[in-house]
């Protein structure tokens, strides 16, 4: 089988995505420990990687705390608990992007020529790096930065969620075996990887399994 | 006057780069520790940064050898010093696309809107990520990944050299007050910064400083 490099946060779609890749791919995930508040989801990537069986999984240290600017990254910056107009200040600066760029290292040196992300463009956050437009120029981009590519063997982004509601999601990875108990959604999870139920994320990973029909398998703090 | 990113490899070109950059803009100078066989240029942007006196410069560390595939990223391939035939080993994977994603992560930060990079696609090694229709196609993908972007603040790429020669950027960042006996070129220079003389890097130094009738001021280990 063709090798495929998947981004692997540890949450719900990218761990529907793994899923979707392992059908067709030798699946290589690709974790970044960047310092996110959320360092439990690191454990639930290890998790989620070790369940669906990958044939390797990385996780990269990169600490983009020293540049700050999201209350991912900066702890000075509190999570919303509420929802806000326009891109809410989880937004990472460019953090697809250089995820993305990682992961067309390594799929390079792999001689791969798929990458997989759980973008999506749906039920989201309103993140800009999300939309199907910046990954279409993702990939035209690195189809001009790519030994490989300029020498024939083009890269594909590819990201089977980017048009699907949340239980859409749900419902295709639950289909495909995934174990969503071992995710972790949540921008603040605990050290235990217990969710607080009321960010962005845990929101819409809630109404996802509500709107799906499918108990909330979600463990959170209270 | 408005901030710029400046890539600072600290070699010939990008010392350069961040001469020509701070005629107009505050400087925040960015290095990557990426594991490089030639770590001696870390110690050059250093110099080359406090020299040309940057408002900032950060080195961040992100271990590409655990990806390898290069001349520079794997010591048990060996930099070659004759010339080959099209890409040479010495191409890094998606390098310059990882190290201008973490210029934009700290650009949208800074609120800035300009990132300069030294790539030249004239007396260089072949690499396509530092071509123009590279550099055109991140800046593209860059302005539909940032919230800032999104928001109304364009990104741009700068690539003041990327159509000279050699000579011609050697005269430019000298009038410019460049010393160039602070960078480092040479992909496997040893721990004092002293160049091999035979690599294509040290190549395409030399032949630029005979052809612009400079004395070379590189220390070379023999």
């Amino acid at each position: 089988m063709d090798k495929a490099v998947i981004l692997l946060s540890g949450g719900l779609d990218s761990a529907t995505t793994l899923a979707i890749a392992r059908g067709g791919y030798d699946c290589y995930a690709l974790s970044v420990d960047y310092g996110q508040r959320h360092h439990a989801e690191l454990a639930a990537a290890r998790q989620v990687a070790a369940a669906l069986g990958v044939r390797d999984h990385r996780i990269v240290s990169l600490d983009l705390t020293q540049f700050g600017g999201s209350a991912l990254t900066d702890t000075a910056i509190a999570v919303p608990t509420a929802a806000s107009e326009g891109i809410p200040i989880t937004y990472v600066p460019a953090r697809n992007t250089i995820f993305l760029s990682l992961a067309l290292a390594w799929a390079e040196v792999l001689e791969s020529r798929d990458i997989f992300i759980g973008a999506n463009a749906v039920d989201y956050s309103g993140y800009p790096d999300c939309r199907p437009e910046y990954l279409a120029a993702f990939e035209r981009m690195a189809n001009l930065a790519l030994k490989s590519a300029v020498e024939g063997r083009a890269m594909r982004i590819n990201a089977p969620l980017v048009a699907l509601t949340k239980a859409e999601i749900i419902g295709r990875g639950a289909a495909l075996g995934v174990d969503y108990a071992l995710t972790v959604s949540c921008y603040q999870a605990d050290a235990d990887g217990r969710a607080c139920g009321r960010c962005d994320s845990c929101r819409l990973r809630r109404q996802g399994f509500a709107a799906a029909g499918w108990k909330d398998p979600t463990r959170y703090q209270r």
